[in-house]
């Protein structure tokens, strides 16, 4: 299978994105060439998804350390630090993003005695391996996942765990993928997930250009679909997965967390092993980001609030191990129990 | 305390409504001179909200009895049943719209010996009634239910259950009218209330206008404050109550009741008897009306999804007796297991 969506492709002098806040009306590609558009991008959603963050983000940080011209190491290092430093800024809940640069700071050091021009290229290699093994993560998720969709039943989706979260192929929709490009029928239930609305304008988008069925709906609607045993199975993503199997995800997951429990529908969580911060013991150490009031005030450029009305969004909730009934991944499914064996991997 | 909001006001030629839609940006009221329009403003959701729908209907039969200037009997009762069985056809879950039409008819059928002129005059003056009742219901609603509203607490509300869903007072926003009034701090979460966003619109103008602190948020957002403890007590409204305490209102509410009992929240609705339907056994018997998907796709006139997109809108849910602790009414609060006493009022 292609990749569903051109996400990010690296062109050695820029990063190509597609900008995810024009779509589904504008279908639009955008070239970065600093490290700070690759910050404004995350931070504006231009990008979102943890592991496309998380690519994203090392390739913000190859574009700055190609910058450098120089011949003294230590500026070298120095500048890299700081870039790595201030990359980590443009948003704290996604662990893929602290992952991608640990990983290139670490290739770096291990390589302290290179040339620049060796240390650059070096760099460089190591986030296009990130990408590689992204895609290659990606797809394993969706074979492994795969055979939890039986044939007609229905899956609940929350926000865009898709190409777009990626680099281009997706997590839980990967799942989707395989499943349908096995032959299995099934329909796709996507939570509108407000605020951004990812799931109306993003995973609407990909479903519909893969020919998978689908229906929106309201966040709040789902309920009321379990409620009439209309809801089979729940497959989301995750922005970043602790040691003991609490993971934050999208605001409005442990919401669906809950219900799916009360009606006794299995809930999965969809995540490359880049999602994993096993030096965090349990949820409630995960820093949620608070987002501006104004994207629940405002819609588009239109108040839809009296003037001064306060809003509280925080983009991300946890949602404790105990309500996940497994976590599908490139190495197989495993249950919050069991992600010991993960770690060792 | 005056009214909050002048809802609906009846001028003997004309039924005069604040046109739902637009607020809060703008404040418009308009005439109505005809059953047609009223029916239109009803399924337009111009005006909305289970007690307002009821009396506002009442007025659109008087409308439509006060038309007619002939003097054959059989006719005007014959034209007053088709206008009863047209007005019907509104909308289909509140309650309130069938109860205030059976009202008019049976006043009309007691007094069936009248000349039409006294009929078209007892009709006129049983809706004027409705709507004094309604006004005197939800006055003491908010004071029955005003003592469950203790000092630095966090309430959540769903949907608009306040002055502009009745004849001006509320059901569940005017028990925090009543404990306002009475000194009691505390804080209102807001869910917006996809997809017509009543709670964002319509609650917070409220709240604002009563000077009550409020904070709006996307309907997912409930569970994560009552995870964090944020959230002490829910009370929403109703949309028809059936006899073994079944509740339909605004599609959510039986998410948050779920949610609500994850986390030990007691979880009440406000209502009044005029929204309690006896005739039914068990919520699986309440019609649950389904709207055009373009209230999900669409934000304003704007396509937020690709084209083609088909969404899943129903209005409301029905959100079973018991996961509620208790009903707020006029004569007091019950909990669904004495509901059989207030069959007896």
């Amino acid at each position: 299978m292609d990749r569903i969506v051109k996400t990010l492709t690296w062109n050695k002098d820029y990063l190509e994105i597609i900008d995810q806040t024009l779509l589904p009306l504008d279908e639009k590609y955008i070239k970065i060439k600093t490290i700070e558009a690759v910050w404004e991008a995350i931070r504006g959603l231009h990008i979102r998804g943890a592991p496309a963050i998380g690519v994203a983000s090392a390739f913000g940080l190859v574009l700055a350390a190609k910058k450098y011209k120089g011949k003294n190491k230590d500026k070298f290092f120095s500048i890299f630090e700081d870039n790595i430093s201030y990359m980590k800024t443009a948003r704290p809940t996604a662990y893929n993003l602290f992952y991608g640069l640990a990983r290139l700071k670490k290739s770096a050091y291990e390589n302290y005695r290179k040339s620049i021009p060796e240390l650059q290229d070096i760099i460089e290699k190591e986030a296009e391996k990130m990408f590689d093994e992204d895609m290659e993560s990606c797809k394993n998720i969706g074979e492994n996942g795969s055979s939890l969709i039986k044939d007609n039943i229905n899956v609940l989706s929350h926000c865009n765990a898709g190409g777009l979260a990626t680099t281009g192929f997706g997590t839980s929709l990967s799942v989707f993928y395989f499943a349908w490009d096995k032959g299995r029928k099934f329909r796709v239930f996507v939570d509108e997930t407000r605020p951004v609305l990812q799931g109306a304008r993003l995973t609407t988008w990909e479903l519909k250009k893969a020919g998978i069925p689908h229906t929106l709906i309201c966040d709040s609607t789902a309920a009321f679909l379990m409620q009439q045993k209309k809801i089979d199975i729940v497959i989301v993503g995750a922005d970043r997965i602790c040691a003991n199997g609490d993971t934050a995800n999208k605001i409005g997951t442990y919401n669906i967390a809950v219900i799916a429990a009360y009606h006794k529908i299995p809930f999965y969580i969809a995540a490359p092993l880049s999602t994993f911060d096993f030096s965090l013991k349990s949820g409630d150490q995960i820093p949620i980001e608070e987002r501006p009031g104004e994207e629940v005030t405002d819609l588009g450029c239109i108040r839809i609030t009296p003037e001064e009305t306060d809003a509280y969004n925080p983009a991300f909730d946890v949602t404790p191990a105990k309500l996940i009934k497994g976590f599908i991944t490139e190495k197989g499914i495993f249950s919050p129990k069991n992600l010991f064996t993960l770690k060792k991997i």
